[in-house]
C-alpha cells in the first residue's frame, strides 16, 4: 500500500473538514500547517517518505493562503535534493463563491508539483452540469484540474454541501489508487 | 462618446445572447466570428477604429472554442502594426458547469489582449456568495477577471440565469465607462 | 512497453521537428494535426489505444495553435465515452520568445488532459540558471509544468539549440516510463 | 499627476533594484514589504490614495513570495470597503531562470488586482526575439501581461540584464502615463 500524505493549512476549518474527510476515506496521513506557515521537522520527514502528497489551502485574495505560500517555499529544501521527485501529487482548495479564482490556486499548486518534478493526477470525475444538478451531486462545481469546495462565506465547513464532499472522498481515494499502480 | 465593439464566437446562441445583451446595454457594436473562424475585412476596420474590444466565447474542454483562437491568430495581422496599442479590453466566456474552466479562457483572453498592449478592465463586481444567494444574483459565480455565465448542459440560451443576463450588461457599461475616461 | 503518442500541430515545422525527436528518442508514434485541424479516424483509433499522449504545438497570440485548440474540441467525443481517463499526459510549446506567454499555452495543455482526467508528467529537470548557463544546456528555459522550446523569430526549426532538443528528448522518455510504471 | 506606487517584497534585493529604477523613471513611491509580510499603517493610507499599484515580488516555488502573499491577504481590509476600485494595477516578478514559472506569479498578480475592481495594464513592449537579440534589448524575455526579469541564481541584483532594467523603467512610465489620462 502507498503512503499518502494531505499538507494542507486551513483558516476557519473548511480545509480541514476536507482533509479530514479525505483521510478518512483513503487513509492517507495529516500534516497541518501551522498558523506561521510552518510544520513540524518530523512532518518534512513524513512527506519525503510519502507516495503521494496532495496539497490544501484556502484561496483568498485570489491565490492560496500565506501559510500555504509558506511551506511551499519551505519545500525548497527537499526540493533542492530532489526528494518529492516523481512523487504523486494532488491539490484542492476552498472559498466562498462558486467560482471565487479557485481555478489560480489549483494552477499555482500545480506548479509547485512541477517544480518538484511531480506527477499530478487530475479530478478525474465528470461535472454534474444538466438543469437537475444541484450542489448535492458529484463534481458539481465542474472542477477537472484538482478539487475545488464551496461554502458560503457567512457559513461554517458544516455548510459544505455534502456533494462536495463526497467529490473530495472520492478524489482522496484516486490518488491514493494511482500512487498503488505506480508504487507496483 | 468611445467606442465598444463585442468580437464573439457562439456555438449553440449562449455567447451571441450574452453579447446581445451587452450591446443593447452599452451601445456596443456586436462582431459575430463566422463558423470557419473568420471575420469580413469591414470588421477588422471597425475593431481597428474602436476605444474597446470585449472578446466573447464559450469554453470546450477548457479553452476558448477554435473559431474565436482563429480569430485571435488573425489579429496577428493589426499586432504587426500595433494598431490595438493601448485599447481597453474585456472579456467573458460560458460553459455548462459552475466552473467548468472558465478562468482558464479568462486567462487566455486576458493574455491575447496583454500581447496586443491593451488595458484590461476587471468584472469590477463583489460576488454573491452569502447562504442566502441565488443564480439571480449579481456576480454569483464570483468571477473577478472577466465575466463568466453559466447555463445547464441540456438546455438552451434562454436558461441563463437573469443573475448572469445583468451582471453582463454591468460589464459592458463598465468597460464603456472606463473607455470614456481615457478617451476624454 | 506502453504506447506513447505524440499528437501536434506545427505551422512552420519547429513543432514537427520537435516531435520528431521526441518519437525517435522514446519510440513514440507520431501524429500530425492536419492545417485544418483535423486527424484520420484511424488517428484517434491510435490515440485510443495509446498509454500516453504528448501534446505539441506552436504558442501564437498566447496560446496554442487553432489547429491544436480544434483537434481539442473533437476529443470531446472520447471523451464522452471517457476514453482517455487515466492515461498520461505530457505537452510541448514552441515560441520565438525566451517567454512569449508559452507558459499559458501549457497550463491550456494540462486542463484539457484534467477534462480527460488524464495523469500529467511534469518536465522533472532542474533548471540551468547559473552564470555560465547557455541555450546549450538541458532546460535552460526554466519549465516545470511541461516543455518550453524557442528558436528566433526570423529563423527556422534548425535553429532550436541543443539544450532544448535534449531537454526534449528526455521528457519523452521520462513520460514514457512513467507510462510503463503505470502500466505494469 | 497622477500618484504611482510601488509596493513590492524583496528577497536578496533583486526586487528592490528593479522597484527603485521603476520609479526613479515614472516618479512612483515606493513601499517595501518587510519579511514578516506586513506594511506600516501610513503605507495602507497611501495604497488607498494611490491612483495606480504596482505590485513586485520574486518568484519563489512558482508563485510570488510568502510575504507578498501575506500582503494580499492584508488588502482584504481595503477590499472590503472597496477603496481599490478602478485604480490602476500593474506587476513585475523576477525569478534566476528564463522562465521559471514568472508566468504563474503574473497571473496571481493579476487576478489580485481584478478581485480589487481594478485596470491592469500590459507591458505594451514589443519582444525582441529576433537571431541577433541579446539580453541587453528591450522586452528580451518576450513578456506580456506584465514585466519579467531574470538574474543568474548566483548573481546578484547587479546582475540584471541593462535590458530588463530599461523595460523595467519604460513599463514604469507606462503605467503612470495610463494613470494620468484616466485621472484626468
Amino acid at each position: 500500500m502507498s503512503q499518502v500524505v494531505i499538507v494542507y493549512h486551513s483558516g476557519y476549518g473548511h480545509t480541514q473538514r476536507i482533509a479530514e474527510c479525505m483521510a478518512e476515506a483513503s487513509g492517507a496521513q495529516l500534516i497541518a500547517i501551522n498558523p506561521e506557515g510552518q510544520l513540524l521537522d518530523t512532518d518534512w520527514e513524513i512527506l519525503a517518505a510519502a507516495d503521494a502528497i496532495i496539497f490544501g489551502a484556502p484561496t483568498y485574495m485570489g491565490s492560496p493562503s500565506w501559510q500555504f505560500k509558506r511551506f511551499s517555499e519551505a519545500s525548497s529544501k527537499p526540493w533542492f535534493k530532489q526528494l518529492w521527485l516523481d512523487k504523486v501529487f494532488g491539490g484542492f482548495t476552498v472559498s466562498a463563491s462558486l467560482n471565487g479564482d479557485k481555478q489560480v490556486s489549483l494552477i499555482s499548486m500545480q506548479t509547485l508539483a512541477s517544480q518538484h518534478g511531480g506527477i499530478w493526477v487530475s479530478l478525474g470525475m465528470l461535472p454534474s452540469n444538466h438543469s437537475a444538478a444541484t450542489r448535492q451531486d458529484i463534481n458539481n462545481l465542474g472542477g477537472s484540474v484538482g478539487l475545488l469546495i464551496q461554502a458560503p462565506s457567512d457559513a461554517g465547513a458544516d455548510a459544505i454541501p455534502q456533494g462536495d464532499i463526497e467529490t473530495a472522498r472520492r478524489y482522496a481515494c484516486r490518488i491514493a489508487s494511482i500512487a498503488d499502480r505506480l508504487r507496483s
